[in-house]
Parts: structure tokens; C-alpha cells; sequence
């Protein structure tokens, strides 16, 4: 830690995502003074969170605490706390706790939140899947339905251990095949005094198919694996609104479901609003080098930032290559030279349907699906957690789960199971 | 699940505690319907609650579903609540939900809960460290001291990172030993703006030495261990009062401190006043059998009984080796076969101080201690945990908290920053 040389350029990174921590990790050779903030003092791995709330990983499997990741990197400090203001012109961001940062670079990172698209009843009583706190709080109240079902079987009312995932994108894709592997191979077994098999499972997409941004043939697959799962797929429908206990579809149709999910998309953090330029659709309009227009100090990445030239899929990849970028243009100010323009490389994209399958599709046309699509999004994913410490839990989690069907970490605890709604949680 | 037969023994065991456990498997092979209770949907393996607090294990490895425990013994089933009512003449046990329970035989096992010895400020500024949720938050508290001062070194006071430890039993001990570890080999590298050399470690006995229940020599050993890595260790002296941010001793001393576990001792649970028969400082006298005197068909094991022949340590042995006698009894009585006196058989006790060093002292009047007392240790831990299904993940961590020097599960959200007292925590 050099913190308090007089004459080093100051990088403050506002988030701790896959965009902070590739910025992080590009500018370890660079002579900069970095600082990064993040309201936890930990990272998440976003793409597994569906494994925790369907209790087949701990929430410690997929949470790295920041300091641990960049002990060795001594140019990085990090702050614990939210940011209550971004000061462009005095180049300031103050925090809930703590001195003030002062910044020569601005990397905003701060992703994105839940978007309820204004469907009524979603905010009060659909379960949100963005940080690890929403997969622990859907994880306890699914398993707390089970157990208030269990204490007294007849009393149970029709939805009651129902689930609707609403969206049909890669996470809801992915929540629907987990929570069918969660009834079928746990719950069924845990609660033999329960008619498990009418717990039902319904993935809710407004579009006419599931994974819009994938080829038609994987949506068709995904829908088939699904179905004969025993998940419910229902697609060219949107949802009106959410009751306590029901979803209201925009047909009219009421699906009885005492727990709701709602993966239906996402918007830029409303830490985007702090900084007073041009937004579009919430996100901080960029240049083509990833600046804000008029403050060349100042970059975003990733879910927070709206690429003027091409929209980029909200997942790990665009972030992630636009914080390796940010890194890299620093380093080419420091030494006087211009900035270069972004140019986003897909490598593809994958989601899994539960066991033995998944749909992977790779850049060069080739499509993965069954069995040899889930082995390639477990390669790229056991890949990826390797510059983590966790792997090894998660590949023992992982290897559990497979050969017992069992789910380690479905633990409540009573005080979990009085509260029913997210509202009732915080 | 066989539950629903008319005629069959219905046997309530009240907590899933290793005494709990014990009974249900030494049930296994017994023509009777069982019934578990806890407020938990799991059992906790109370012998590691200090690794969870020093963010050694995560709060996942050492709490295990009950209903996965269970799962293959078929005449078990398990609800979550709490007792609110037992009627001996009834022979009922009434939940905070769900319909209540008839019993023919009924098992107290409930355990002990943290003892404040009406110390003044106990309940109000002092941790203790008896279930998950207690270790989770001291270590979030511990984590937040830092994080604070962290973000701003020089507004720190005296005592904001330290830590009295009250106690100096084996929790005492092992939770001061790990604390310093915490302290030296991660937070220290974790937080280089921060003297956290000047973090104290304080542990206080009121009994002259540390370990009372163990030889004189390894009361010593563990004291010279302790002090050589840095914990201070003051014995003979009481605790006077806990202040929000400091320690009072009885002989008037002062020690700053704004976080304070109580490890000083534990007293039964409350459940013990609900059956109305008599007790002995707050556990429910029993009878050589283990029966409550009248009621032949209640037991009480572990913690929740007073043996009136042996006052039996307040350890896992006594409540696993109860478990398996009332197992036994249960099942001599459906056979017509009178009940035989329960014998404690002492396997010794172990306390660990921290890296390559544990006190060992076997039954044959063996004593181990360094090293060889730490491999002894290790083993008795993983052979214990072997019945468990996280003792992949449990070893694994070990294994990397041994060779790197760090703690995987150093986590803490924002809203557990705000929170600096267990009173504040709900």
C-alpha cells in the first residue's frame, strides 16, 4: 500500500463487479494510487447466484472478500461503503462512511439493480436475484414454504409451495431447471408427508420464446429440457401484476404461487443519476473510448454504461473487457498517448438447464446443447472461479450435489421462517 | 415415513443437538415414529463455532439439514418451531406453528444457552458464541471494527480493534488463539494503514488458571502458548461490568475494548422451566436411567440435565453418550425390560490454541500437547464431522487456512456495518 505519495495519479473504481476488478487487475503494473469502493467488502460471482438460492452452494462458495483477491496487488486499497455523492468538477466522491476520495480517474462499475419494469406488486412481493442477500432471502422463504407446508399438510392452500419465474432469459432459465432439481431430487425425499409433485414450477417470458438473445434452435431446446422436467413454460405472455399469493398474467390468467421470482430484466444502479451527465435508458452515456463525453477522467463500465456504438449484453463478458480497456487507456494517458476506441469481442454465451444440460453457443456458429453444452459451461465456469479461492468448495459442493442429488445448504433458521414476503425482510 | 400407524411408540425429541442426534440414531433400528423439533432446520457443530467467528470456516460447514441427516432412517420426521408449551399430564408439546405433538415418550435435549451471571452489561454489550447467528455476527462485528477504522486510520480510539475474550475455558482459549491468528496473518495484510499490532487480545478467567478442568500442565502449556503469540492473559480476576466500549475487572482495571465475547460459561435452556418438575441451578433433575423422577416416560440429556449422581462437563460426550443410553432404554421398555442406570465414560477432552498447537488429555492419563496434541485435534475434529456431509468443504478450507495464511470467510454486507452491538442486531 503507497497511499499518500504525493504525485501518483489517484484511480478511485466505484464498484467491485467483474468491471472493477478487471480495471483493478489491468492497472497492477501501472504506477497509480487505486482505490476501490463497493458497498460489500466482497465480490460476487453474479452468474451463480441462482446456485445459491436453489441451495446447491453456500453463499461463502460464491463470495471472495476484495482484500483477499488483491493481496498481493500493492497498488489497490479498498473502501467499505455506499457512495452518497460524485462531485465531477472538484473530482470528489464522498462516501456513508469514512473521509471523502479525491480522484485523477473515474471508473464507475456499479452495475445494475432489479427492474420491475413498473409491474404492480412486484417491489413488495417478488424476490429479486441481484446480490447474494436475494438468493439467501428466496432461498429461506422457498424452504421455509416446505416447512410450514410439512408441520401441517392439510392446512396447505393451493400455491403454496408454487414458484413463478418470471423472465425467461438465462437466469430464469436457469432458476426454473434449479428449483425442479430442488423439488424432484431434495424436497421430495425431505417431505414425504407432502404432494411435492403439485408444487409447480412456472417460467413466465413475455416474448414468443425463452433466450431471446441466443439462436432459436437453443431456445427450442431449452424450452423442451425444461418440459420434460416438469417446469411449466409459458412464453408471449407478460405479467399484469403480482399478488401476495398469485401471479396475474396480461391474459388474465391467475397462477396460484406463494413465491415469486422476478428475473425479468435489469436496469443501470441509480448511482448513474450521481453523476449529472446525458443517461439513456438510466445508463451513462460513454464515448468510444468508454469516457464520459467532457470528462475524459471519467469512465463507465459494464451493466452501468450505455455504449453509444453497439448495446452489449448485460452479462460478465462486456464488463469485464471494458474494465481490461479502461486499465489499458490509463496506462496509454500516463504515457501521453491518446485513447483507443472499445471494440467488444463476443466469446459467446451459455446457460444451464439443470443436470447433464445446457446450452452453450459459441462465437465461431458452433451450438453446444445436452450433455456436452453442461460440460462446457462447467469447464468455463470452474475456469473462471479459478482466479477465486473458493473453487475447490464449489467443485466439492459441485461433485456432492451430482452423485447424491442432495443440496447442502438448505438451512433456515426460525426467525427466517416468520418472515414471508421480501417486504417483511431488511 | 410411517407415520399415521396407530398402534407405534411416538417418541418427541426436543432439539438436534448432538444429544438430539444421538437419540435418533440409536433409534434407527427401533419399531417407533420419532419426531424432532428445533427452531433450526439444522444441527450445529457447536465444538467449531469459534472457527465461524474468526472467519476460518463459513457458517455453511458447520451447520447440517436435519432432514438430510436423516434422510435414510425412515421412521424419523423433523419439525421446525419452537416448544411453547409441554403438558407432562397431557403428554403434549405445543409449537410456536403448526398443529402440536403427542408423545409416548418424550426426550428433553434442548441444551444450554450463554450464562451473563447477572454481570452487568453482559446481555447488552457482550457476544456470545453459541449458535451460528452468534458467530456470524461477532465476526461481521470484528470485520466492521476494522472496515471503519480502516477507512479513516487516524479518527480510530483506543480499543476500537481490540478484543476481550471472557472466559477461559476451551471456547475461551480456542477463540482467543484464533482471534490472534485472524489478526496477525490476515487482518494485518488486509488492513497495512492500520497498527493492528495495537489490537489487543485479552483473555480473562476468574479461576486462577486457564482450562480448570483440565491438568495443571496443560493449563500452563496453554497460557505460555497463548502469551507467546500475543494474547494477554489475565486470570484470578472477575469481570466487574461491560461498558459499551470497555471491560471493568473487579479489581477495578479498565480494559478498552470495543468488542467483548462472553465465553464465561452457560446455563440450561429456558425450555428446562416448562415441564414444571423439579431443577438443580436451572437443569431438570434426573434419575440414574436419565428419567425425570414421576415420569418415567420423559428423558433429559446433555446440557438440560442434572445428573444427580456425576455433574458431567457441559461437552458434546455427555449429550451423544445420554443420547445413545435413552435410545436403549426406549427400546428395553417396548420389550418389557426394566430401565438400566446410565454410566458416563470420560474419552478425555482436547482444547486447540492455534496453529500446531492443541492440549490433548485421553482417559488412560495420557496427555498430548504442541503438535502432537493439534494432529490429535485435527483428527477427533474430522472423524466427528465424517458423519456429516461438509467435511469435504470443511478440510478443504482447513487446508487452505493452513498453507496460505488466510480466511476464506471474511464477509460482511453494508447493513451489517451499521450494526456495532448485539443489541443492535434484533
Amino acid at each position: 500500500m503507497e497511499h499518500g505519495h504525493p504525485n501518483r495519479h489517484r484511480v478511485v473504481v466505484i464498484g467491485a463487479g467483474f468491471g472493477g476488478l478487471a480495471v483493478v487487475r489491468g492497472l497492477r503494473h501501472v504506477d497509480v494510487d487505486i482505490t476501490v469502493v463497493d458497498a460489500n467488502n466482497f465480490h460476487t460471482f453474479q452468474p451463480l447466484l441462482y446456485q445459491v438460492a436453489t441451495a446447491g452452494l453456500g453463499s461463502d462458495d460464491i463470495a471472495y472478500a476484495v482484500r483477499g483477491i488483491f493481496r498481493r496487488q500493492r497498488n489497490v486499497s479498498f473502501r467499505m461503503a455506499r457512495v452518497s455523492a460524485i462531485d465531477l468538477a472538484a473530482r470528489t466522491v464522498t462516501l456513508s462512511a469514512g473521509p471523502p476520495l479525491i480522484y485523477d480517474t473515474l471508473v464507475v462499475a456499479a452495475g445494475a439493480v432489479s427492474n420491475s419494469f413498473g409491474v404492480p406488486g412486484v417491489d413488495e412481493h417478488a424476490f429479486p436475484l441481484k446480490s447474494v442477500e436475494d438468493a439467501v432471502a428466496l432461498r429461506n422463504h422457498v424452504l421455509g414454504k416446505f416447512e410450514t407446508a410439512g408441520a401441517d399438510p392439510t392446512s396447505a392452500h393451493p400455491g403454496a409451495l408454487s414458484v413463478v419465474v418470471c423472465g425467461g432469459g438465462p437466469t430464469g432459465v436457469e432458476m426454473a431447471g434449479g428449483l425442479m432439481e430442488l423439488f424432484g431430487h431434495v424436497l421430495a425425499k425431505d417431505f414425504p408427508q407432502l404432494d411435492v409433485g403439485s408444487a409447480r414450477v412456472v417460467l413466465v417470458e413475455a416474448a414468443d420464446r425463452l433466450l431471446g438473445t441466443f439462436h432459436s434452435r437453443s431456445s427450442a431446446r431449452a424450452r423442451r429440457t425444461l418440459t420434460d422436467r416438469g417446469v411449466e413454460v409459458i412464453t408471449g405472455v407478460g405479467v399484469r401484476e403480482i399478488d401476495p399469493s398469485a401471479v396475474v398474467l396480461a391474459d388474465g390468467r391467475r397462477i396460484d404461487a406463494d413465491t415469486v421470482v422476478w428475473a425479468a430484466g435489469v436496469r443501470a444502479s441509480p448511482l448513474a443519476e450521481m453523476l449529472g451527465v446525458p443517461l439513456a435508458r438510466g445508463r451513462i452515456v460513454v464515448g468510444t473510448d468508454l469516457s464520459v463525453p467532457d470528462h475524459p477522467e471519467v469512465f463507465a463500465i459494464g451493466d452501468i454504461a450505455a455504449d453509444a456504438l453497439q448495446p452489449l449484453p448485460q452479462v460478465a463478458q462486456p464488463a469485464i473487457q471494458g474494465g481490461h480497456h479502461v486499465a489499458c487507456q490509463i496506462g496509454r494517458r500516463l504515457c501521453g498517448q491518446p485513447t483507443n476506441p472499445f471494440g467488444y469481442r463476443d466469446k459467446g454465451s451459455m446457460a444451464t438447464i439443470g443436470r447433464h444440460d445446457a446450452v452453450a453457443e459459441l462465437p465461431i456458429g458452433l451450438r453446444l446443447a445436452g450433455p456436452l453444452g453442461w460440460l462446457a459451461w462447467l469447464g468455463l465456469h470452474i475456469v473462471y472461479l479459478m482466479g477465486f479461492r473458493n473453487r475447490a468448495n464449489v467443485l466439492v459442493n459441485w461433485t456432492w450435489n451430482y452423485f447424491t442429488y442432495d443440496r447442502a445448504a438448505r438451512l433456515l433458521t426460525e426467525d427466517d421462517l416468520s418472515e414471508t414476503r421480501p417486504t417483511d425482510m431488511s
